[in-house]
């Protein structure tokens, strides 16, 4: 990324170990993400050209001499956030918040260096087939991300939950939701292909009303009550708003967008009763329960990838996401 | 209450019966809080004189015909918000945000009129003893705030614990964390009586340091790692900022200081991974088993009375605490 609108594919040297924990990945999959149009918009400002991308999934080309949970051969995942999982804050399962983290980049790319790769990655039980490629990479961030909305908000079996929001993450938090036991859920969104593929997830109504008249809604379908869970999956200060005012008393928020601006008013909290816990989502935290599902086939979040291209031609990706003509890029190196 | 720094006792006529679900209470102790001090120092606005406080325990004088669960004679504590206590905000626990919640007022007085009394009273198994009274007046606000502040910030045994602010309800809020089992409890505090007080109700250390400093020394007695639960019984944005700042990621800060001025970013929050949830206490949710605990010695909380005095000179218990002479004056019609 040379800085807004300009993502150049270019040859670089090839990653090596330079600790004993790494391991270097050759790159099955990758995608774009919605935080990284932050600085496709000229919004986060880069001082330098960076390789980009902290979404990835492959197969594991050399290790450090000090990993020992996975070898080389094995198809793995791994989070956008490189851990330990050994600190106090991973055993609490909060690895984006690991004493020794590491936020990921240059994923999108043909192979990638990463870090405390014992802590890190998870291998899948064997080389995976094709097609469930699109799947396991969703638990690199954006799965796991929509399922750390559902439950920082407490999503609980019976309950019903709106979800603000319909990118990919909102799409793959309607998901979570479902799998939770969420009784019913709102699905907030103006966009057809959207709209299908939330039903398609579970969402039980969609509400295309935003802002007062979203909230209006939202209290309208629950007698007036509020929605018992929220996810916030957009990230301005609106979309929080929204979800607080969304919220019955003592029911939680889980937010996941990326804040750019938002502050909330100890009033309105304050008043509203609603809690909100949310943050990077520790994707770790839930790799293992959702490999599994994935390959049981018990979820297909691979279905938010309605783009596919090879990696030279990523910046249409950009492109796509940015106009809202794609909900995700898909990107084989 | 005329205006900044204005108490006056006045004789009014004795309250009446309005609605078949009110009762008349001939009030056996009142007390001033300390959100009653926001507008007498001006903060908050009065626009006419102004029956004040909202805390109050007494003897059942009089029931409306619909009034079925106390009885004349009875003694009855209920919460500074009346609730029907069958709505499905106050099924879910949260009565101050009830649907006919009606928050009360005038109790600094001989005599109260209290509405939806089924759902706000609670009896106490006998009249009690004069001694009692002060610990069972607690449980009106102060001591359900506290345990609240606690159970918001999900308390559980073996925890760390830290407490923001020394007033009655920072106080009782390390009582409550003791009794639901924390380890360690961190008092903040730089007053020397108010310090003694909170090692009485449990706390393991005093932390004099503020912001920044406070900051910093709850993460150093914590390995690096910041207190399990934080409450937060202050309400500045600079309290509000101090308590997410002092908790490990996943942990919750509960707040129950009445905001003024308080807003959170999003980013704090969103890097932080730290939880919030808040709000006017549901105390009316805790009542039974608070009293239980009072009436089977297992706590004290009426130990906050510092000063005691006549209903005549309440306004000099209003200025005692404005200038944190007392901690919280116990007053007798």
């Amino acid at each position: 990324m040379y800085g807004p609108g300009d993502v150049r594919v270019e040859e670089r040297d090839d990653p090596k170990i330079v600790e004993p924990t790494d391991a270097i990945l050759r790159i099955s999959a990758t995608c774009v993400c919605g935080s990284d149009l932050w600085a496709w918009r000229g919004i986060n400002r880069l001082t330098e050209p960076t390789p980009f991308g902290h979404e990835y999934c492959g197969i594991v080309e050399e290790i450090g001499s000090e990993v020992t949970s996975i070898k080389v051969g094995e198809f793995v995942i791994g989070s956008f956030f490189a851990s330990d999982n050994t600190c106090p804050h991973c055993r609490a399962g909060y690895q984006t918040s690991c004493q020794h983290r590491a936020l990921m980049s240059g994923c999108q790319a043909e192979a990638v260096r990463v870090p405390l790769a014992d802590g890190t990655l998870v291998a899948t039980p064997e080389v995976p087939p094709k097609e469930l490629i699109p799947s396991l990479l969703t638990l690199s961030d954006v799965a796991g991300t929509g399922w750390f909305a559902a439950a920082a908000a407490n999503v609980q079996p019976g309950m019903t939950v709106a979800v603000v929001g319909d990118g990919a993450v909102g799409l793959l938090g309607v998901l979570a939701a479902a799998q939770l036991g969420a009784e019913r859920i709102l699905a907030m969104s103006r966009h057809e292909p959207r709209q299908k593929l939330a039903r398609e997830y579970g969402a039980t109504e969609i509400v295309t009303e935003r802002g007062d008249e979203g909230v209006a809604r939202i209290k309208d379908l629950t007698d007036g009550i509020g929605a018992d869970a929220v996810l916030e999956c957009v990230g301005t200060d609106e979309s929080m708003t929204q979800a607080i005012r969304s919220t019955r008393p003592g029911g939680f928020v889980g937010f996941v967008g990326v804040p750019h601006g938002v502050n909330v008013p100890g009033e309105l909290l304050f008043s509203s009763h609603v809690g909100l816990l949310g943050g990077p989502a520790p994707v770790r935290r839930f790799l293992p329960d959702l490999i599994d599902r994935v390959w049981t086939g018990k979820i297909d979040p691979g279905k938010v990838f309605d783009l596919t291209l090879p990696l030279e031609q990523i910046a249409d990706g950009y492109r796509a996401m940015d106009d809202r003509r794609a909900i995700k890029a898909f990107v084989l190196p």
